[in-house]
């Protein structure tokens, strides 16, 4: 850790032991009142966890799916059977990628993870499979803290003047390795001084908003005020927030930002009351080979979700509901994006290309 | 019944008996699971009834208001007592009133039910009070009941072109006589042949969406889809909707509609998609002595309605929410809006003025 970082006391995930050792998980499920891990020693843990969104987040699923990875070869099958380890790999790959659809990060975490272990298998004397594995993984988590770290840096300027702001979902700590994306930009505008006060939005239909992201604020000590998601627009008319800010789950090669559902909506809001609308997100959440947000792919996820939260049946027996878990924003009601690379203001495809581009 | 009236099997609340009777609802709060009736035998009841939303919808609580007033004098007060008769009468006007703050209906029938009274009691031989106040409230209810169709008829050929729309909150039959005010317009639409099928907002934090308009359309068979409050802009996107239509709880001189809280958002992003948005309200809803939306008072309500939906508590202990219970559309946002005497398109302070203004 720099001496600048900002430190944090919420992680979600870590790996415990060596290269035959398991990932633990904060279960996202259970808070806020219940602090419970929970153990993945297998691929299928791993993409159980991330599908029934125990862990959360695109850096955090990304991270997640690198150490599922970890876990792919299993114990029973030794590294020198170079055929069936890329199987195990490429099989682990393939299920933790589709584990959920829309967030970029996975597919990105995984093929690094299958790079590397080609890599691996084409030198001789083959090094040990399991190490190298490790060995990646961790630094796709260690380069997501220096990320975040790196984010609340660029983007805590742009809070400079703001009394108060605007969050949806959790792009917090929770979200990511430490810290968060959207939520360091608050955390590093807190530590220098500004942002007295944050709006969260509940973020129905599975209250990220609420659960995870107030009691993230709290944990940190910076006052949070829980709102309804559909009240956004009046607050931002009563002139109670200066600026909106959220993270991303995929971003076009034009800017077109793929995030929780309600993100699009509360664009249009911001747009409307010429209040600034922020993304904060790290460069691999950027898919370039997709050209705008029509051809990013939107989960659909269980209609229970909205008729029954938490085991409550709220709408009547037999009734349709339609739960998109995401849309797209497009790039000109952003107003910038921050990545750990700098801020990307004006949002057009030449900037992206600029700063995402390059390797 | 007219014979080109829509039939509907719900109605919220009944008067059973004669000027010594009884008010009973179907309790809201119960809904969909359990279709309960309670029954109201004094004002307080009705108060109590109104602020906990066992009746709700700006039209339905004006109803219960009045009916409330007959419930004023109390068995145990001669109505030849005229000045304890016209003491109770302003006490219970005044807490009825009261019972909510932004629908203008509670208001304007709870005068109406006082003007009544001082005309009784003017007169000489004075007349039976308590029936004097029953007939009066059953002429509102009865106006209701027409209003409700008349609106209908106005509306639906609005709708006549669109294969779905989307509503907010509940403006149907259980928030006011029967049949409701939007979903009037699509009762009207469905029996013209359009309107094939109706998006509904669950409308957090109370989930009038889910709970009521769900189950209404369900019980006149017409195909309901619940979503997620901030998926709606998602919806428009994706080209689902075609038209908008919500109620009102109060619509100031110059047309400015206070509505459910994330009526404003909506017709936020139904301008951004060019779709219509359409009010229906009677023309009891409207406030000719409010020049604008900013005189309206906007009723903030629990926090814990927020954070500990239906008992279980989804926010940490100890964070703040802010919980408005309405927001205030302007004008220019609203396509046309659709009251009992037709249709206003424009809404401008002239129009209102034309439809509203002459008695």
């Amino acid at each position: 850790m720099a001496a600048s970082d900002i430190d944090h006391p919420i992680a979600p995930l870590r790996w415990v032991g060596g290269a035959d050792g398991h990932l633990v998980l904060l279960d996202q499920t259970r808070l806020p009142e219940h602090t419970e891990e929970m153990v993945c020693r297998d691929v299928e843990s791993v993409v159980e966890a991330i599908g029934s969104l125990r862990v959360r987040g695109a850096p955090a699923i990304g991270i997640a799916a690198a150490y599922g990875m970890c876990l792919a070869l299993g114990s029973t099958h030794p590294q020198d059977h170079q055929q069936h380890a890329r199987r195990q790999l490429r099989e682990a790959a393939q299920r933790l990628a589709a584990s959920r659809p829309t967030a970029i990060n996975l597919g990105w975490a995984v093929q690094r993870m299958l790079d590397r272990a080609e890599a691996a298998l084409a030198r001789s004397p083959t090094p040990q499979l399991e190490t190298e594995l490790l060995n990646e993984a961790q630094t796709i988590h260690e380069e997501d803290r220096r990320m975040c770290q790196a984010i609340g840096r660029h983007g805590a300027a742009l809070l400079r003047h703001d009394a108060a702001v605007l969050t949806h979902c959790n792009a917090g700590a929770l979200a990511t390795s430490q810290l968060g994306t959207a939520l360091a930009l608050i955390y590093a505008a807190q530590r220098a001084g500004s942002v007295l006060h944050v709006y969260v939005d509940e973020t129905r239909p599975l209250l990220q908003g609420s659960r995870l992201t107030a009691w993230e604020l709290c944990q940190h000590g910076i006052p949070a005020t829980v709102i309804c998601d559909s009240a956004a627009a009046h607050l931002m008319k009563e002139g109670r927030v200066q600026s909106v800010i959220t993270g991303a789950d995929r971003i076009a090669a034009n800017g077109d930002v793929a995030n929780k559902i309600g993100t699009y909506g509360l664009a249009l809001a911001a747009a409307a009351h010429a209040i600034p609308f922020y993304v904060a997100a790290p460069t691999s959440t950027f898919d370039l080979n997709v050209p705008d947000g029509q051809q990013i792919p939107i989960e659909v996820r269980s209609e229970e979700e909205i008729t029954r939260p938490f085991g409550t049946r709220i709408a009547p027996e037999g009734v349709d509901a339609y739960n998109p878990a995401f849309d797209v924003t497009p790039a000109h009601l952003v107003t910038a994006i921050i990545c750990e690379r700098g801020v990307i203001q004006p949002v057009t495809p030449e900037r992206v290309k600029t700063v995402v581009g390059r390797r």
